[in-house]
């Protein structure tokens, strides 16, 4: 960190952010201009992070130079983490994909949709037991019998599944049906839950927040690889903006970027980020196309019949084509979708 | 709920859209225009709210008429709600001041900040015991040591105490201590955590989300009551916006729109809302010239040594010019700030 | 400007970048530490701002330390500036409203207004007779009639005349007629228009863009004063959010920031910022208890006869309850509203 | 336009927003439901959006269901506009490369871009000669100087120039030197120029605001087409939001949105819309992927010397790659970039 004095600022005011900084056990590297004085702090990031800097008379800024995350980050691990997932692995050169309905809503749909996938190519399928809606008159759905039903499907087509968990009670249940727990949007940055799946050691996919920054995110995922928990997935669904034409905008240039920043994989869901289904195929082909390592999607035996989010689900015919041309795209970029 | 025909919807197409809308139990009210048909709903909220109808065939769009909310609505209830807390309270003609430091740090500094507080004429003391922060290796707060130095200072001034709870797990026990729950803006949608804390009975303070749009907020409370908890205040602390200058953008013309749209009162949080101690008493005295129903303002014996959050703490002589400014203005408001 | 090198920047790095900077005729003050090297930059900020350092190998990132605009600043000018405007002053102790219809309609329409703005104490009437439209479809203005209908409600009742300007060339043409130009919302980065103003010696009103930061604003203002013209006013008007419940998001802060930064009187336009008629009192108030210098507000005979924004138009009655309203706020601000 | 009455609307009030809307010379289609009544209106649109109907008692909404714009739309023109730009056909099965410095410097650095550009398989030469810029203390551009540059680097190379123009005036003199006239983000809503360039008959390259809505662009695009100009081309560069990792978030929804409403082509610039010259690469696949019709990109010859946004700039070598990648992805797209 960096303490930029302000043009004006005295010689006592100097002394007391010095002593200030170094009774919290830091060292300063003193740095006096003609017009100001600058102060750069070395030692444990954590220690930084608790000073209240800005408040004290003469500090004009405070400029962090490193990040607050460590784990996560590229400096830490410089080659990208590949997870194994009972045998399907998620990063490095393989394009996963994860599909199947927004929510589970009953035996027969979920079946059927998940032969629908499995027979296009995917390797996961998605659905939701444990619904986070708006409103509270909203569907909330099966819960635990939507769980044994997402366990039934996998039983019957081998396909993985990813299925959210909302607070840290259902935890060890979700944990036990289902082998990716997914955070929610509106949970990513429920510390306590976090660090709840960091200790159970599951595999997690965690959303971005509805207006998350990188940042932020980042550190969302260092609380989980904090409690020793290394086998974390980004997941890209769109964040708010102004713009209502889309439900939110789906933000691929995060998706570039934590490529540069981090070493763990990055999933990108178009369904949710977009909210129209006529976009969901040319967002899942610029997903690929900006490093993406896996998509999900949302698809619906007939969307139309869906109880959540019909309206950004896929017909399988639609998910077919989709997963041809994300073939096409990843072959270009060298990945393999198997 | 209106649905909108596309203007080359056949009939096959509306007959398919009146089928589904009947046989989820609703009605329908016609209307064939020259160019395009449109469908009325009538019946239950509930029902509309599952039907994906936008994905139909034929379908351009659907327009809710009527808010997804009921219990927190000024249809619901006209007269403003006041909050009885142990004898002080909240809304009516009453301006209530909510003040304390960020974090609670030290047995010294809370007790002195709550005699700080309470001689300027705050109501209720605040102060962080569980603290959600941005990295897992910031300060996170004294827990329940916090608590009880909570509980302490309000034994020895006789303020209400309002701290966050921020999981399910210890809403016992911060309500053991607490007068007043908080929910954080990180929880706004936390909606397990707003069910238990709507069963819990307690007051709660439902800070709104980061980036929450109102109607979500309304929602969030109608979560709260609709477990039959009706003892909610609204806490707006600024909404996350493109501008860097401040923290966040404080959202005051949403302060005028709940006092339309909603009978529960509404406290501002310009602290958060502004994360600039200079901005704080212009940004108050504006909250309750819109119409606010009280304050929650961090102040700190010294902000230079706070723990988190000194750049926008007050000094002690910093809020004594707030209280005597916000009073000023409450009195032509026809405001009682005791 | 401070340059912070990478950890891992070479001495060779180190040493083109201070070529570079020196080339540029700038002084450099290094500071080695342990872990970064930091280069301070001396000299002139117009030859800063033309370095692209962030470009140069080993460089992290470069902090400006002081601000690209000097004339707008406190630090240029201490006290307060107060605008004469043919004999009415705006700033320092005043509060000065300006009122009308958004668009002038008709002569009828536009004297029926001033007639009622003034009696309720206004000081300037507002109209466009250019109206920037966001479809070619709609309507535009009366163009120089309207400003001739203008001119002739100056005439009738001694109220001075704000009005919009859109392009240079009809800078002389307007300047005829009113007494301050109006720079709109879209046309707050129209630098070449600035520049006109700017030269037309005129006092100005600057609307916020739509999106823009404080700091683009301060920057906007700049372009005028950087021409000579000092008469310059800013009018907060809501910036874009994801809020969709208002119209724009009043962003207050923005008022209380400007009058710390700036020594130019600020004018807040809660109709545009709200969009809503039923917000615009609550948020005069606000807006005066905030600090601003005066209001802008849209008064219009009849609201449901408007050609355009009648939505968010006041009845002459709303109006004169604002302006009693706002009277007794300005009272306790120590200002007055003649 | 349908208008929605409020569930407690008189008949007396029913029968006011009948007489005004006909009066008006449009017809109405009433649907009376059990809880409110539905008006809907047949006739001009440009009549509809001149009706403050919001204003009237009893209305609760009013719903848009069609577009305010025509010529730019699908339902107007069904197939893909091709611009023939002397013998450069932009849009269809070809994909466009635009690519040059931010600004013309200097006649070496221009001709040595240019060089580069057209090496690497560039068909326009962008640059240039007038700057916007925020603070009116930086470098403001070459003016006409660089557009006779730009001129002879046409004449040299064979690349088509597409730059900047800023103003009403300047309109015949940057027509008389460049092929495409470009519109910068902060005059997307500045309609006196958008109705100059369409006067002029020239192409057009209308870049996106940066905070406007997909629809306001839209609506932008048919000012220009109004006045009988349809070579238009869009080009998305970025939108202002909340993230500041980037410099702005590059919304390639809006991309895909674009050629579902409207048949004119779509260009990309990754190079503002990200600000980060690491993430030009990924974002330029991603767009083509998307279904762009063409790129934008910043190259110069040595960024770390370049004027402006040297930090976003590529480098010969980089931009290379980057035309490269982008061949192998518009192949699997069935485009062709010549």
């Amino acid at each position: 960190m960096i303490i930029i004095m302000s043009q004006g600022a005295t010689q006592n005011e100097i002394e007391q952010v010095i002593a200030k900084v170094t009774g919290a056990g830091l060292k300063v590297h003193l740095s006096e201009g003609k017009f100001r004085t600058i102060i750069g702090l070395i030692g444990e990031k954590k220690l930084m992070a608790q000073l209240p800097l800005e408040a004290m008379d003469g500090v004009e800024k405070t400029v962090s130079v490193t990040a607050g995350y460590k784990l996560v980050s590229r400096e830490f691990k410089n080659e990208d983490t590949v997870i194994d997932i009972g045998g399907i692995f998620v990063g490095g050169t393989n394009i996963t994909v994860m599909a199947g309905p927004c929510a589970v809503e009953s035996r027969e749909q979920l079946l059927e949709s998940a032969r629908i996938v499995k027979a296009a190519g995917a390797q996961f399928l998605r659905g939701g037991a444990y619904k986070p809606r708006t409103s509270p008159y909203s569907f909330q759905g099966l819960e635990e019998k939507g769980l044994e039903m997402l366990a039934e499907a996998r039983d019957v087509t081998g396909l993985k599944i990813v299925t959210e968990v909302v607070d840290i009670e259902s935890v060890p249940v979700v944990g036990a049906y289902a082998d990716v727990l997914q955070i929610g949007a509106r949970n990513m940055q429920n510390f306590q839950l976090l660090k709840a799946v960091g200790k159970s050691g599951m595999p997690v996919l965690l959303k971005r927040g509805i207006a998350a920054t990188i940042n932020e995110w980042l550190h969302a995922a260092e609380y989980i690889m904090s409690e020793g928990n290394y086998n974390v997935m980004f997941c890209e669904r769109g964040i708010r903006t102004y713009e209502d034409y889309t439900r939110n905008t789906l933000d691929l240039s995060a998706v570039a970027a934590l490529k540069n920043l981090s070493h763990l994989p990055v999933i990108v869901d178009p369904s949710h980020g977009t909210g129209l289904w006529k976009l969901v195929r040319p967002m899942s082909r610029a997903a690929i196309a900006a490093g993406g390592d896996g998509l999900m999607i949302e698809v619906h035996p007939q969307p139309a019949e869906a109880l959540s989010d019909g309206n950004q689900s896929l017909t399988p015919k639609n998910f077919q084509t989709l997963m041809d041309e994300v073939k096409a795209i990843a072959s270009v970029m060298g990945r393999d979708l198997l």
